[in-house]
């Protein structure tokens, strides 16, 4: 079937016991795969009907309008859902064109890297921070 | 600092309470997201070491060589950690060119499509299946 209700598109999701869903937010243009925050059910109503990613944050246990603080607004292109209803892709436009509270592009910027010789197996950076935090967030913070 | 000891890369993972954290796979190609999966310290070492996305399939409580049944296999180009040590981001060369077992080319495959007159807000599907389920796993599934 191609299509749900009005009343069931939002219960197509398997949230969780937590009430939430993993949501991955990609930039449209790029395909760069930016960060994997969550959602709850007021997070995700919100996003649609602000046209922008809204999470949910664990830690701060409240609603996270990605970009409050920093300006890095995500725009919200497009929204998908997964086969078993329990991921959501968000392709978005990142404004700023940063993602990551550190001032990356991606908040993947670390990728695993064998052991050779006398290094060990690590996780190597690559990428340089386009902004420092304290210019993102002032430095009161 | 740049790099983690040889005791440290797994334990710069933050591990959830059940032992998980997501893993996102993407088509290290096309930059396309195929799926969302879940690992554990077990998983993500046997997929660094066979070089091949192994997950731990939470509803079936075992570890699951993805392309196990259906010979789609991800092999495993690149593995990134986020800022916060709590989701990787696989990419892979998705052999067969699917990774949903639906057949389809990606997991992400339903398109959220607002309400217009008196078609309700829905999940569009965007992709047809490649393979029926029956041609992957056999008419016994």
């Amino acid at each position: 079937m191609n299509m749900t209700s009005a009343q069931e598109w939002i219960d197509a999701i398997a949230w969780n016991d937590d009430g939430l869903v993993p949501a991955i937010a990609q930039d449209h243009d790029s395909g760069r795969v930016l960060m994997l925050a969550w959602m709850d059910r007021t997070a995700l109503r919100l996003s649609l009907a602000e046209g922008r990613a809204i999470y949910y944050s664990r830690s701060r246990q409240r609603l996270w309008r990605k970009g409050e603080e920093s300006g890095h607004v995500q725009r919200l292109v497009e929204l998908c859902l997964d086969c078993d209803g329990d991921a959501l892709l968000l392709k978005v436009e990142q404004l700023g064109g940063i993602a990551c509270h550190t001032g990356r592009a991606s908040c993947f910027y670390r990728r695993w890297t064998p052991a050779q010789g006398d290094t060990p197996a690590h996780w190597q950076e690559t990428d340089a921070a386009i902004k420092s935090p304290e210019d993102i967030y002032g430095s009161a913070q």
